[in-house]
């Protein structure tokens, strides 16, 4: 099996890739050996260690029309489209953000259906969207119906991105799902100034003693899944039977609906007071706004009932960090 | 007061037109009279009667990234949006679909975009959506947060023009709307190949004597509209305040929920026993197929709210294509 990850630098792809070279494959045995993996992004990927199959690694704008054709040249079997710029930026850098969120995914899918007309290549297509699809105000829960209605071109562009894969589809030109991830929880790394990037600092930081600053108050309700759990939505969408989709190819993914406050009582439980103790509380009207308009929980019954799985507590979102990051313990 | 219609060649079109010129604005006098008018269409749009204003016309291609900064040249207060290639073209061909429902619409914006950045130049635009961005299965009414999930590539395209009306408008841009119309109905002309044409048929041909085909069953419901109501629709969408829509600027259309034989009954309401005897049941499978597909019912609550209205019912509905089109009475 020859797997294509776009976006392989990133954070997500890192993680897939990791996990798919320690396992030798996706799907299990069945569905045959990694023995292939190509690893695109805008920056050189780094090699897998470990892993004894062929490896390509490319640097390639996907903005360029030119990059779509040379990323399928080995004529992957499955590929992963995790390739964006963030909302922030898409934000500031109109342009940017629609050449490389829209017109690179275009590029790409038209890409593969040049191949499919040629010589009928069909690979799986797993693109990862996201809740930023959807714009307040929203039901409590929003269902699997609710419409998109994005309030940043960022999630104007995904959105597009899922219509534009859910119509290829369609069409036979390639076998796509769109999966729409919640926001990742714990992040690996350092802190950094996206608006939602408190809700990793608040318990990535005092999980090794440093302290981190908390902008909005407890009672705020967002909706999370772990590294771990991302990965797993990818693996199963891309070796899943998707005919029980019918023509709906963009799927909300389960995840953990939890308020800041339950977020700092698994940390307590997890860690202790003292580290609770090194949340600082320092409110951002600026934050507190931009959060307002975020959805704060799904009810993703077509996801469950396909076999995606969610991260079952915040408990076990911050032990598969303790596990995943910090070598399966806390520093002393 | 300076109007572009484009697509000012097709039926809605010119109905457009038509009205516009004889009212002498949009609006009424408050917004200011009708004194320049750019009609384009991919063939040279025909010049309006007894309309004493300046009036361009322009055959130019949507599709030809040349022609949106030229359609705007003249910097029109209120840019009705019209212009598409119907369903069944852009299913049968992929690109010119994309190019002209897609592409054609983006040139558009970013030309006005363009001119935003220069000059502040700040237009409504209305867009003409379709009830095509839903997919079966649907609800027995469709609410206006159901979900797009379009199964033919016209409502992709029209689906995403919708998104990209409402980020550029987001960011500013221009002012838009897009407003998504019921099946025409009654369609004046000859009857055509459109699997949706039966509708007009059967009531258009019987009301001058002459045979329709019927291909399904009497029980099949559909969603309405009169020439003369979505005339109405684009007229209030040019001048309606929106910021009521807040940053959801698609909405469906009301309409009229009938069924196939509430239509014939109608029919026999008007014209009498006579005009329903021309009406041949030939079902067609094929057809019985596609018109599983479409919608039947909406729940139009935001629409309605914001001052939209649709026809009574399909008495009154056969009565505006006997003003209109037939000169206000029955033949003999």
């Amino acid at each position: 099996m020859h797997v294509l990850i776009i976006g392989a630098a990133g954070m997500v792809g890192r993680k897939l890739c990791e996990r798919i070279t320690r396992d030798g494959g996706i799907g299990g045995a069945s569905a045959g050996a990694l023995d292939r993996l190509t690893l695109v992004d805008v920056i050189e990927p780094a090699r897998p260690e470990g892993f004894s199959g062929q490896v390509t690694t490319q640097a390639l704008d996907i903005a360029d029309p030119a990059s779509a054709v040379r990323m399928i040249e080995g004529r992957p079997d499955v590929i992963f489209h995790l390739a964006a710029i963030v909302s922030g930026e898409a934000e500031l850098d109109f342009d940017k953000g629609y050449a490389i969120n829209l017109d690179g995914t275009r590029q790409l899918f038209d890409a593969i259906r040049a191949a499919h007309d040629v010589e009928g290549y069909f690979p799986r297509v797993v693109f990862t969207s996201s809740i930023a699809v959807f714009g307040a105000p929203f039901p409590d829960r929003i269902a699997d119906d609710f419409f998109s209605t994005p309030r940043t071109s960022y999630g104007a562009q995904k959105a597009m991105g899922e219509l534009l894969l859910s119509d290829y589809s369609r069409k036979g030109l390639f076998d796509g799902i769109a999966i729409r991830l919640p926001t990742i929880c714990i992040r690996p790394g350092t802190p950094n100034k996206a608006a939602s990037g408190f809700f990793s600092n608040i318990l990535r930081e005092p999980l090794v003693g440093r302290e981190a600053v908390l902008p909005v108050s407890e009672d705020v309700r967002h909706w999370h899944a772990s590294p771990r759990a991302a990965v797993g939505f990818l693996l199963h969408a891309a070796t899943m039977d998707l005919s029980g989709l019918e023509q709906r190819r963009a799927l909300s993914m389960p995840g953990l609906s939890a308020t800041v406050g339950e977020q700092i009582e698994a940390l307590r439980r997890v860690a202790g007071d003292k580290a609770v103790r090194l949340i600082r509380r320092e409110p951002d009207p600026a934050i507190v706004d931009i959060v307002a308009g975020w959805p704060r929980d799904f009810e993703p019954k077509r996801a469950l009932e396909l076999g995606f799985t969610a991260d079952a507590s915040f408990d076990e979102i911050i032990r598969i960090h303790i596990e995943d990051e910090l070598g399966g313990s806390l520093p002393g």
